[in-house]
């Protein structure tokens, strides 16, 4: 007899907030994968851009519910007990598609009583400063916990090469960060 | 002879900031019109309900300015001087498809050095006090400058009924608002 | 012999976070009190009103430390694992000297890897949502973890009487707030 | 016969933001105002330093418009039309005090239909992205109209040396920046 244990409470989902190909913020979701697998944690990536491209019509108001492929990434946050959400800085803020989806994910939110590491991007000075606190609160009005730790990479040319991040303090918080989310 | 001239820059536009066919939003809309129609300023509707389906994935990125239906509205945006932004609070923010449409508008902005008026509408108790804020923050960031008085319309089914805001304390505040965005 | 273990670690501090005199906050901290004592929690309550009249010379900057008086409130915040912060809406925010006691803690902080639950009240409709906001924010930046179950006492006349809570939505969110908080 | 006729209402007061004595923010203000004499407005400098220290107990509440000392600084904010605050960033927002000072102006405030520019200054890398965020709800929730443009200054060490910016961008945004105040 086989028994098949899912512990799929203990997934971590990583969500990459932007719908842009091959983004910048997918090799910071994969990096962020190798952390937390090196902390034996189980994981996976959600990736925006899978969003169907129609999906503000037809996943939301009358459509909730009913596009199989918004469902499909609905049905990975389902999964997930904990989010790292790696948002880049679009406008002063995050990606309004990442805000979209989680408009898409139906009432009470996949979310709920759930918790969340937030790590901001950017190639300017902010690393998403406005863009994790905007998220902070949206994210607290669903009901989902957020780690205090954030994390931001501004300069991402700089800080950011070949899959790995070159300075040694953000590597330190971002280490940490991912510690902490294992625990939280 | 005829000359015709075209007071574009006096345009104030006033936008219904979801994509929801419909909306309580677009109602708001039309009774703003009005109070700015009895001021003597020249207004238009822009419905974000007219959004392509897809506009996230044509008229963002590598399609930036492709979308000649996504287009339109961002015409609209250039030709108007001051905006007033309705906005429904949908999860503790604004609608994700706002700062869709607000991230298709290409750099720099419609936005730059332009002034808009705030109204934030919710079924619940809040108004969107916290939409209000996230939104100010990143008109800010594109250059366009927000009137402080931030009107909020909480529990819309008692306050406004048959097109009309039936609590007189934020008829009050909404008249005085479209005065001081004109003079602004 | 008798070995004595004082199990400070599961202390939950409630700030009262004005330093008015009798002041609201301090009867609705003395509500959330009861809550706790109900789930076998410890705890005890930090009244800002004690807060020493110039603390914000004598307890800032090259007097970080000295003043015993504001350093008596600094090692009740120490023993603390936990807090409640009961935040009363001061134009639009919260009381200043919140954050001025705050910039008196120091540096790392005494919240550093804590957590807390935050209630808003107010007299306006507002129940202090960008006063939770705020403080969110500079708790995490300080690395305290917020609960994501916020919740906003507006109209405290109407909904605060004698000492209790009189409304059946208020009342139900704040006892589960105190739960979550004590599983946090 | 001599009329003195005296332009108050074209002032601009400068806010050094903190009770700090001897602060960079000083330093800031003192160049922000050759800045603004150069384009021709009349300014003074408000200095936080100058709050008597026990201002959090003697200036509110019951003690309201009392002390002659924290009444010398709110006519100061009285003359003025407009404001530039110099805001240093601490504990991810801005200093304690300057919200205190702003809940001892009274109500209606002493800024209300009036106008701000906002600069905020770190030694770290946000320059006070938050902190301008939060002041900004707060003036508006008081009326004061905000210029969209916020200019921050991070890495003061490097940037502001010897009362002069180093960082061109940065000159740029904050010359820009006193010129639209003036025009506002």
């Amino acid at each position: 007899m086989i028994v098949t244990i899912q512990l799929y409470f203990r997934m971590i989902a990583i969500i990459v907030s932007t719908n842009r190909h091959h983004s910048k913020s997918k090799q910071v979701a994969q990096f962020y994968q190798n952390l937390l697998t090196n902390l034996n944690a189980e994981t996976q990536i959600i990736d925006l851009a899978e969003l169907p491209d129609d999906f503000a019509r037809t996943a939301l108001y009358e459509n909730n519910g009913k596009n199989e492929n918004f469902n499909r990434l609905k049905y990975q946050m389902r999964e997930a007990e904990k989010f790292v959400f790696v948002v880049p800085e679009y406008n002063g803020s995050f990606p309004g598609v990442l805000k979209t989806f989680i408009d898409g994910l139906g009432y009470p939110s996949e979310l709920l009583h759930k918790k969340a590491a937030l790590v901001g991007i950017s190639d300017g000075v902010q690393g998403g400063a406005l863009a994790l606190s905007h998220l902070t609160d949206i994210l607290n009005y669903l009901g989902l916990n957020v780690l205090a730790q954030r994390v931001k990479i501004p300069f991402m040319k700089k800080n950011f090469v070949e899959g790995e991040i070159t300075d040694p303090l953000i590597n330190k918080l971002i280490a940490e960060q991912a510690e902490l989310l294992v625990k939280f």
